[in-house]
């Protein structure tokens, strides 16, 4: 009989995600008046910019005329998409990136969980806890752990945690390890890095000769000047980086999906013979082998983001959910709460109160307020008695869920 | 240092397109005034059908609408789009396959390589030979073989020769294997399966317990209506059968990426400690965990190949693809060729001349007439000496290619 991959049954419970859907059809089948408000997932609600819309429609138009038509397109994505991405992402900030260190996907999800496809077994892997519950279960699935003990802390995994108590920036660890998922503007927690913070992380990475896979998801939402958008702001990252950047949460992208990743020719890994190879040779087979490219029209969409039109509904978008991000953290003080993120990023990382556990808070948001939060601790063992409330919402949606757990 | 994945140092030279891309580019830089006719890689020429460009328009106008903007949707794909598909490919062919057997995604090249993530590393796998390559580099990548000989084969995997001799039909194994990956209409023979012969696979697969994995990609050129369209057609393939799907070819979607495939709740695979585990729920895992769904805006184009306009558009495609076919076909026999294929398929299998090697064949093509095909020891070792050309192109161009071929 075919043999399965074992690895898979070590995964504790649902993916995190799934679990909050489930919870929250069951309250609403059973409450069907009840008007939930949803600031659980990290989705985006407001409408995609014009300039994206505009090119999407252009590129359908295109896909009807022969001439125009496109079939496969490079399993890389577009050239001119690269350069516009290489162009105003990177080199606007200082960044040496060429358009053709730049990959194209269809989500940063897929991206960092495909990304374990070009590495070995043997390798040690840091994750943060509390961290994003993709970077842990894809390692899990993919065998680089043992079982998970009673809190859900996986053996092998060599877990950081982030609490108040750091400022929710890791500490190095203390021993040599050679994968480091760092996330920043931080999911969950809200967190941001300075250019010193990882600057330290850095020189770890080409001390130890690891790796930092380095997910700048939520960089549009930096509005303070001083921090840096990109690992590639710090000196030497080039030699131990690897970004992931989407489009889902500057240009709303989420159901139109569009990602990228940054491989720097620059990085190495170590094969069983002791030689050292490319880690762009090992990803571009990889991408060209397992995958056919992004849809041509999603990529013209994605293109628009940096059309003069393009960036300005963006940076509009994006202060739209900053402000909600300013109203939850302000009421949520005002309720007595302490909260913590919520600046620089759309996530507010919630103490739970009264020594609640994070699902039982979960239960009580949902039961008396009908707003869906995500619970600390679906993202690791060290989110236990915390919440996240994301800002991606209408202001009314939001107002009013303010209202409600602020019971006026 | 972080150590790579070594399997991947196993992979022999490019993948086959990159290499052909490489071999005509240098071609046409060489030579900028020569009109190089493409009938090599398997890509669409002709527009996108009219409805679902209506379709991706009338979305993309969603998207710019509050309240039927779509953010992350389901990771199986949305329900109309599955409802779609159960009804028209398969309930209307008399396939009990519900919609929650049926995962959209972006591609089947991705798919097909996906899969292996939820089998063990200890499965005996069978190809054809020739084959899709994406089956055995996949295969390769996960760690499933060892290493190539100089013929291009890998150890451990188990090679079923196809050929004149029997008809491109692979003979059952000889011993018990656990996957075994077949593909009909066949790429790149152009081969078709009947019943019966299907009959024999299923009964096989399921006295040894064994998974198929069935690409029915070109399944939309079956003109015979004896031919089945879909292994869940044969009896006992619900047991024993995951089936791949693709709107690339039927639709025209190689640069709008639309596929599916059918996870039947029936299947299962055995886990180390001998219990019996639902293929499907590992399936489900996989793509919850490591993928976002695809576009809405193409899930909305996909759903229109289904509305009466779409079946007629699609039709008149498939017809157009198949009279390029019909002409290769004949055209190549009139010049003393002799050739396989190309009837219920795109693909027209050809012998090499003169005993010309696949490789001299694509270089004499390219060299002297202009014209780029795909080297058949490209898909694998027993291909020497065939070469594949595709119908996917203008009839202008097919017909031009084949004056120039025949010396007219």
């Amino acid at each position: 009989m075919a043999r399965i991959n074992d690895n898979y049954l070590k995964l504790k419970a649902g993916y995190l995600f799934p679990e909050i859907a489930r919870r929250v059809n069951a309250f609403a089948q059973a409450n069907p008046d009840a008007k939930i408000i949803k600031l659980g997932i990290g989705d985006v609600t407001e409408p995609l910019p014009q300039a994206c819309r505009n090119a999407m429609v252009k590129a359908v138009e295109d896909m009807g005329d022969r001439a125009n038509f496109k079939g496969y397109g490079p399993e890389q994505g577009y050239l001119w998409l690269r350069e516009a991405i290489a162009t105003n992402d990177f080199q606007a900030r200082g960044c040496d990136i060429s358009p053709d260190e730049i990959f194209i996907s269809d989500g940063s999800k897929c991206d960092t969980g495909n990304i374990l496809d070009i590495f070995g077994k043997d390798n040690k892997i840091a994750v943060t806890d509390p961290v994003y519950p993709v970077y842990v279960d894809t390692n899990v699935m993919a065998g680089h752990t043992g079982e998970a003990n009673e809190k859900g802390e996986y053996e092998g995994l060599v877990y950081l945690p982030i609490s108040a108590e750091n400022d929710f920036t890791a500490e190095l660890p203390n021993e040599a390890v050679d994968l480091i998922y760092l996330c920043f503007p931080n999911n969950p927690t809200g967190a941001t890095a300075t250019k010193e913070y990882l600057q330290k992380w850095v020189d770890y990475a080409k001390a130890n000769d690891s790796i930092i896979l380095f997910d700048a998801a939520y960089e549009a939402f930096i509005t303070d000047p001083t921090l840096p958008h990109s690992i590639y702001e710090i000196e030497g990252a080039k030699e131990c980086a690897i970004e992931f950047r989407s489009f889902s949460k500057n240009a709303g992208f989420t159901g139109t999906r569009c990602a990228l990743t940054v491989v720097p020719k620059t990085l190495k890994g170590k094969a069983n013979d002791g030689s050292e190879v490319e880690l762009w040779k090992l990803w571009n087979r990889r991408q060209s082998t397992k995958f056919n490219g992004v849809s041509y029209i999603v990529q013209r969409g994605a293109e628009a983001v940096y059309s003069p039109e393009g960036k300005a509904q963006i940076k509009e978008l994006v202060n739209f959910y900053l402000e909600n991000a300013k109203i939850i953290r302000e009421e949520l003080t005002k309720a007595g709460l302490t909260v913590y993120g919520g600046v620089n990023a759309p996530y507010v990382w919630v103490k739970t109160p009264d020594g609640l556990s994070s699902w039982d808070f979960f239960d009580k948001l949902l039961h008396n307020d009908n707003v869906v939060g995500t619970p600390g601790s679906g993202f690791g063992a060290a989110g236990e008695g915390y919440f996240r409330l994301s800002a991606f919402n209408s202001r009314e949606n939001v107002i009013e869920a303010m209202r409600r757990i602020n019971g006026k």
